[in-house]
This record gives structure tokens, C-alpha cells and sequence, in this order.
């Protein structure tokens, strides 16, 4: 399949559907609608909102029925990020080649427009018609767990306290799968139970993204040691320098490439039984560890 | 009515729901769940769970219909003050006669405590169980619009962006009904919507909800200006020092008493057409304003 279009496909739509959730700015809530909508549109990929369409793909439901649902999980992806690059959490100035929130509204409107994009996250879920609403309310609950303190806010505590800590590979390990590894897991998982799949569908999904999830963070790493900072739109090299705890640093880079390799191995392995309607999870996986940014 | 005993009843309904909620600190993520429940239960009133039960029973309903769902909007509350302590907000060091979040936990800790009580109420709400499902959505999304940009976030940022500006009573009838009002309107109507109230109850309720969501930020401006601060487990006239825009510096100490009756009075006027299970309702309006913390 032609990925590359795929990709640029629904993007498009996710990035439409992303443009009519907020308003203009004006008023006197024009500043904070600035500030959320300036990260939410700086150029991400839309990496869960595809993985939440394909997830619904994959078990035979058109991928628009997932839409506001899908929406969501970039706001809280965009919320996680405006955080951590606070001055009190990671201190980044840059994010995808522009400037980061809190450099150009200050921290005061960035930390608030963050605390906005996770609460507008939780409305528009709620807001996703035309699905079955005990579904609906099972993945929030799945995303609320994903995204709080027992998966991504809980690895971002650990991510936090451990910097320049010795590594330890079931550290990095806890971190990954909380920090990064739940909400990609949530995303696509997410997908196919609103789109009604059937328990085995789900669980071989829900297993699928257990290991891009993992796997995709690990990337992450590697392209922080190996990438290209102009590409990336970011500086590399952050990792070592803030004493980050890392795959690459916890066992090495070959081996750490040996563990993403089997990782989306085994995600393939889950989808085994699923038709060629699964093949944009399957190339997405492949791309989760090829990508250049 | 003896409000004292159902105030001290209910609150004991809600800390003991509120108890189930995390487990016992352990672990890696142990440091997050004692910061979340540090502030948790640093003694809050609980005002905005019990307004939420007054509304299911004011309806007809059992206020334990609607625990779980209540108990999520205290979550909410206890993050926005986590938030708004931090030193690039309003940079306060107590909270309720303690330390605040930050200054135990650092801000970090505190910043992601606050992101993880957001969170986990979402999740909380939709595990409502017992209750119509989509009533059940409709009332997370009342609660996301009251909570985030469009309400309380909208309100925060209006409020940290106006100190020391010129003040002005349309500005701060904005700040208050966003930064206060809004989720104690959306905790009593949620109440009523879920413990499934007529429209027109529904409606009454609302209306209540957002007389009392005014007074009760009116009624903090007061304390500010009048209250012991022994008694309020926090220092007083802060909000002078820090020019903030309130409603006895708008308007006057005299003409905002008068408002926040004329609030309260029109609120016991719209729940006229309810019998006697309203009476929590009517005695709260009226311990809005007459509290000493």
C-alpha cells in the first residue's frame, strides 16, 4: 500500500476536523484559544488520531466514525508536550522547528492552555455521535487511564525523577510503556472498540499497540543519538546531555535496535489474522521505526 | 434543616468514596498518587460533590446515584488550585493551613499531580455506573465545557492576564462566572440531569447553579477583605497585594454584599416550584455567602 498517501490522506482529515473544533480567537478568551491552537497545529504528525482511524479500519468500519474521538487524542498528545517543555519540566525552547508555547505566551497561559487541551479532549470524546455509548464510555475510561497517573502522567513523574539516576533497563522499560507506550496503545485499541470489533479483534489490537507503542518510543530515543536536527525540527542529542534515562543508554543502540525490531515483529505477528483492511496498521508499524522525525 | 449535619454527613460520603479512588502510594508512580491525594485530602469542603448530590436529590434521586461522578468534580477542583498555587501562577505557599503542592512535592511533581487529577476525574466520570448512558455523556461534556477553555481555564487565564489593570466590572463578572462559576453550575445541574430531572427542573436547577457559582467567588472576594485568616487556613487580602480584579475593588465591599444577596435570593427563587427535597439546595445558597472559610 502507498503509505506516504494514506498518511496524507488523513492527516488532512484529522486536521480538518481539528480546525472546527475551535473557534476564532476573540474575546476575552482569545489568548488561551491562541496558545492551545498554535502547538495543536505546528506541524505534528496526527500519529494517534491514524492509529485510532486505522484501528477502526482494521475491524471493517470507515475510519470517519471515529473522527472526534480520534481528534481527541491530539489534544491530549498536544497538551503532553506544551508540559513537558515547560521551564520546570524539561526546559525546551524548540518543538518541530518553532519556538515552544510558553516561549511565546509565556508559562502562566502555556500551563493553562495545556490544562485546556486535555479538558477539551475529554469534552470532544464525549461529544462522538453515531457510536454505541457504553463503547464510548469504556475507551474514555481506557484514555483517562492511558493518560493519567497510571500511564503517561506516571511516566512522566518517573522520566522526571530519574534524569541522571544510574540506567536501569526495567526503568526505562516502565517509562516507555507509561510515557509514550499507553496512549499510542489507547489510540489504537480505542479505534477498534468503537468500531464495534469483535473481542479477539480487540485484543489482538490492543496487543499490536502495546509493542508500537514501546517500539515507537525507543525510536524516539535512537533518533535523538543518530537523527538529523533539521529534519527533526528539534535539537539532538537532548537525551545525553539531560542524563535522560534511554534505551540506546540502557543497552546500547545495537541492542536497543534489536528490541524495536522484534517489537514491531510481534505487532505484526498480532495482526495475523486480520485481511488486507489491516494493512495501514501494518505499514504504520514498519514506519514507526523507519521514520526520519 | 440541620445543614451542619448533612454538610458533615455528605462529605463523609464523599471522602470515603474519594479513599476508593487511588490505592496505596507504591512503586514508581508512588510519589505522583501522594502528591494527587495530598492536596485531595487537605481538607476541602467539598462543596462542588455535595452541590452535585443536592442536585440528583432535589430531582427525587438518592445522592449515592451520582458518588462516583461527584467525587470527580472535587478531582478537578483540587487540580485547578494545584495549578494555580504553582509560582507561575499565583505563587502561593499555603493552601488550607498547609504547605502547598509544590512546595512539598516540587513543581514538577506538582504540576504533573495537577495533570493527573484532571485526568483521572474524566476517567472517574464515565465509570459511572447505574446511571443513563447518555445522560452520563452529556454531563462529562457539560462538565469539559465548564472546566476547560470556555469556563474555568478561560476564566484563569482573564484573571492572571488582568492583575493590576484597571478594574472593571464587566471584566470581573467575566473572571468569576468562568473562573468559579462555571464548574459549581455544572456540578449542581449535572446532578439533576443524571438523577434524570425534568427539563423544566433541570432548567430551575441550572439557573440556581449559576446564581450560587457567582455568589460563592463573591463571597471569597469578601473573606479576602474580611475573613480571619486563622479561620481560613490561609493568609487574607492577597488579592489586594496582588491586584487582583474582585468584586469589592470593582464594585465596592457594600455593593458587592448587595449582588451577592440579590444572587442568592434569586436563586432560592428558582427552585420555588420543589418541594422539601430541595431544602439542602435552598440552605446551601445561603451558607455560600454566611461561610467564614
Amino acid at each position: 500500500m502507498d503509505l506516504k498517501a494514506y498518511l496524507r490522506d488523513k492527516r488532512a482529515l484529522v486536521d480538518e476536523a481539528l480546525k472546527a473544533v475551535f473557534p476564532e480567537p476573540q474575546g476575552l478568551s482569545a489568548d488561551v484559544v491562541r496558545a492551545m491552537t498554535y502547538s495543536l497545529f505546528a506541524g505534528g504528525k496526527r500519529l494517534r488520531p491514524i492509529l485510532c482511524i486505522g484501528g477502526a479500519e482494521a475491524v471493517g468500519k470507515e475510519g470517519t466514525t471515529v473522527l472526534p474521538f480520534a481528534c481527541s487524542l491530539e489534544l491530549i498528545h498536544t497538551y503532553s508536550l506544551i508540559h513537558d517543555d515547560l521551564p520546570v519540566m524539561d526546559n525546551d525552547d524548540l518543538r518541530r522547528g518553532k519556538p515552544t508555547n510558553h516561549k511565546v505566551f509565556g508559562e502562566a497561559v502555556a500551563l493553562l492552555a495545556g490544562d485546556g487541551l486535555l479538558t477539551e479532549a475529554f469534552r470532544l470524546m464525549a461529544g462522538t455521535s453515531g457510536v454505541d455509548p457504553l463503547s464510548l464510555l469504556k475507551v474514555i475510561r481506557l484514555v483517562g487511564s492511558a493518560a493519567g497517573y497510571q500511564g503517561m502522567v506516571g511516566g512522566q513523574v518517573v522520566d522526571i525523577q530519574s534524569e541522571g539516576k544510574p540506567v536501569d533497563p526495567s526503568l526505562v522499560d516502565f517509562i516507555h510503556s507509561h510515557k509514550t507506550g499507553a496512549l499510542i496503545h489507547a489510540s489504537v485499541t480505542s479505534g477498534a472498540i468503537l468500531a464495534q470489533g469483535t473481542e479477539e479483534q480487540v485484543e489482538a489490537i490492543s496487543s499490536y499497540g502495546e509493542r508500537i507503542g514501546l517500539a515507537f518510543q525507543i525510536a524516539d530515543d535512537i533518533l535523538d543519538v543518530e537523527g538529523d536536527s533539521k529534519t527533526m525540527g528539534k535539537g539532538v542529542g537532548g537525551d545525553a546531555r539531560k542524563k535522560k534515562i534511554t534505551f540506546p543508554a540502557a543497552v546500547g543502540l545495537q541492542k536497543a535496535k534489536e528490541i524495536q525490531s522484534r517489537l514491531i515483529e510481534e505487532a505484526l505477528g498480532a495482526l495475523k489474522t486480520f485481511d488486507e483492511k489491516a494493512e495501514p496498521l501494518r505499514s504504520l508499524a514498519v514506519y514507526i521505526i523507519e521514520r526520519k522525525k
